[in-house]
């Protein structure tokens, strides 16, 4: 409903500025260099592995079951349709997350791993290097890697998302107009930026980037240009948090305010990257953490929306993950009770328990529930036999499952469409059913409208 | 793409209304009774089942492998949102088709298994009800017996689904202003309304209804009321059936032609009934098969809506079956080919194979493909162990799942949101993220403005 309100008021202001009569409205409105309803900033955000079965069992979740109906998420009011995911190879459809980002930034279909090459693993631009290219300001943010496949395919190009190295390295070495192609770039991966042959942090200082490593540093520091790696990989999920660690909402916080600062506008890329590391490991607990996580950035991207109004924002998902289903083995129920009851996530107990914490308490200690005795003792029996901390992990995940109603039909990828939310000028381009490299597309076609050679021509 | 530009064309026509400038040019456009953009026919297609998987896998399904794109289905082009399905009951939050279907023909949530009932088992009113007491003609098609959950609870109040032959009887029995609620009837159900205690049949050709059996003796009817039962139960799926049944496609033509003289206007709801059904077997090849044949109704509803100009087209699902996934067992791949390569349902050859046919012989003249030795012998096994013919399906459904990559989770329901597609006037009524309440709350809200009281008023 609220959608379908703004698309209308889109709509109608378009239909008013075609009949020419609103132009006088329009002007007066005019605020400096930007017009009311231009296009000047845009923000993407990917929550990597949020199928239709995560936003679902998300709202499910936060329901409030003092009222009667279901309250939306935050993503609800902004659904404005579907998008299509598979991959360019009939023997590999269903997509990984490099061939999608590819999609996404750069508007072709590609194979499985390609990060922003095509079949001929050539380079093709993407829009933040279009966007760059404009003189705009650029972020990435994520809570992998941030040379991880998603914000690869975003500032570098590689014919394969392993070569973590490499993508560091572009990050530095790739220019634009002798300028560094990426502004913010935060998330984890210290591992591969400071290696024994190299230390990019190093060479980004150089350059005039912060390099923080920590929660209050990136709070602290004021540097336009920053360089932000919590971790030596990916991040932790948001449950498992240490403090010293950022959320997703206060790095997508700490980018708007960097990129803001230019007067040409910017494009930021937000991933949500660890809802498909849970859908990987079939874990609800972990996949609604990291939906939270990611609710939160899209919340933050759409009060910088709504104040300053010049700002598009997109929000999807690459593929869905898992074959995650809200019910399982003819159960009619899904009940999110258990999810809220855990502390931390069966990786974080798991690890604990294979170190040696002893199954019973450790179990008690992070998740708020009376545990059956078959309960404990298949975690204990996980222990016992195999002592390995992924067998003790999946026996707690099946805890959970069971609990919940969860269902898995893979460890991998699946080929539905995922959900599109939009919010500000430009939203109807992405309304209705697209395809992922129809988003990339519609993309440049706006940053295309901000070209300076576009401008002269 | 598509959506987006009608939405906008809804949209700045209703502008154009607004500014009070186009109405010489509406005026102009009148015909008759009817005003360009008024809403006076609702047809409401239900794809029982027909989860995110379903729509996306049926799409990959009709790709055409000669071109490098995925062609879109005829649902596409009219993708506006998605709708929320979850019952009253928290103890039982996956929706069953009866009070899914209640929430979507009263606009309340109830309980599983309620047949246009609230919690108190008390009747409350469909919006097929609301069109007949306005006047309007009233249709109900569906593959399925015509008194299963989803046509009942437009047509009849009954504590609980399973009263097949009291849902029977209410179709008669009920009337509003004297008249039989519904004027159209197509589907399956004859060991219900011809009973020991009562032949419903008769007493509806009594009061005027045409009662046809076969496919020949619709076609050849040029009744305006019409009961149409081409079954015990449900009908066969579309690549089983019979030359004596006809298509879903052609009973909603059938309605159509008949409903469309009221001058008034009317109501029709379209079920593909079986798409569900094959979901609960977790029969791919069945769902797709009735994919197909829901979505050749759809386009029969939209080619109507686009001569007629005064007509609204909604079409959604009612919840998803089976957890159905296009994606397992950590492959990347979801390939149709083996679905294309079916010339019956898995259950039509089982039970051949149940009742003598040999196995081998059997598999090949229904399935064009090269069968591995372990495929055909898996059901063999079948047949040798249990002879039943559930088993016997089972391993039949087995090479299909594997050969596609589909997985499932449950033979039930699940509880994801579900697609909604919708064109002609009001379609923006149904545009983002709604809940299956909302979709009845707007079709009365259309009804009202054509009830006579209103008018008076």
């Amino acid at each position: 409903m609220a959608l379908s309100k703004k698309l209308l008021t889109v709509a109608m202001a378009s239909s008013l500025a075609v009949s020419g009569l609103a132009f006088h409205q329009a002007s007066a409105e005019k605020g400096g260099n930007k017009k009311k309803g231009e296009i000047q900033n845009v923000i993407f955000l990917i929550g990597d592995g949020m199928g239709n079965s995560y936003t679902t069992g998300y709202r499910t979740l936060k329901d409030d079951p003092n009222t009667p109906e279901m309250e939306d998420t935050k993503f609800d009011p902004y659904l404005v349709g579907m998008q299509s995911t598979h991959s360019w190879d009939p023997e590999e459809s269903v997509t990984d997350s490099a061939a999608a980002a590819t999609s996404m930034s750069a508007g072709i279909k590609t194979y499985n791993g390609a990060i922003a090459v095509d079949l001929e693993k050539k380079d093709v631009k993407t829009v933040l290097e279009q966007a760059k290219e404009n003189g705009q300001s650029t972020g990435l943010v994520a809570t992998s890697q941030i040379n991880h496949a998603t914000p690869a395919a975003f500032g570098s190009h590689d014919e394969s998302r392993n070569n973590y190295n490499e993508i560091a390295d572009d990050y530095y070495d790739d220019l634009i107009n002798g300028e560094h192609k990426v502004d913010v770039l935060l998330g984890g991966g210290t591992s591969y930026f400071v290696r024994d042959d190299r230390d990019i942090t190093k060479e980004f200082e150089k350059d005039g980037y912060s390099y923080v490593t920590t929660r209050d540093e990136m709070l602290n520091d004021k540097n336009e240009q920053i360089l932000g790696l919590f971790a030596p990989k990916g991040m932790d999920k948001k449950i498992d948090r240490p403090a010293e660690q950022p959320s997703l909402k206060e790095m997508t916080n700490a980018a708007l305010e960097r990129l803001d600062k230019n007067k040409k506008g910017f494009f930021l890329m937000v991933e949500g990257s660890q809802i498909d590391w849970a859908g990987h490991d079939n874990d609800v607990v972990a996949a609604m953490s990291d939906m939270e996580d990611f609710e939160e950035a899209f919340q933050a991207a759409i009060d910088f929306a709504k104040k300053d109004k010049n700002t598009l924002v997109i929000a999807t998902a690459d593929h869905s993950t898992g074959g995650m289903a809200l019910g399982r083995d003819g159960v009619y129920k899904w009940d999110p009770s258990a999810i809220k009851a855990a502390k931390k996530t069966p990786d974080f107990i798991a690890k604990e328990i294979a170190e040696g914490a002893p199954v019973e308490e450790t179990l008690k200690k992070y998740i708020d529930l009376e545990l059956t005795p078959e309960e404990v003792q298949s975690v204990q029996e996980a222990k016992d036999t195999s002592g390995d901390v992924l067998e003790i992990d999946n026996a707690i995940e099946k805890i959970f499952d069971l609990r919940t109603g969860t269902g898995w039909t893979t460890d991998g990828h699946t080929g539905e469409d995922v959900t599109v939310y939009a919010y500000g000028p430009g939203m109807e381009k992405f309304a209705g059913k697209i395809d992922n490299t129809d988003t990339a597309k519609e993309i440049f076609a706006i940053l295309e409208k901000a070209r300076p050679s576009h401008k002269k021509e």
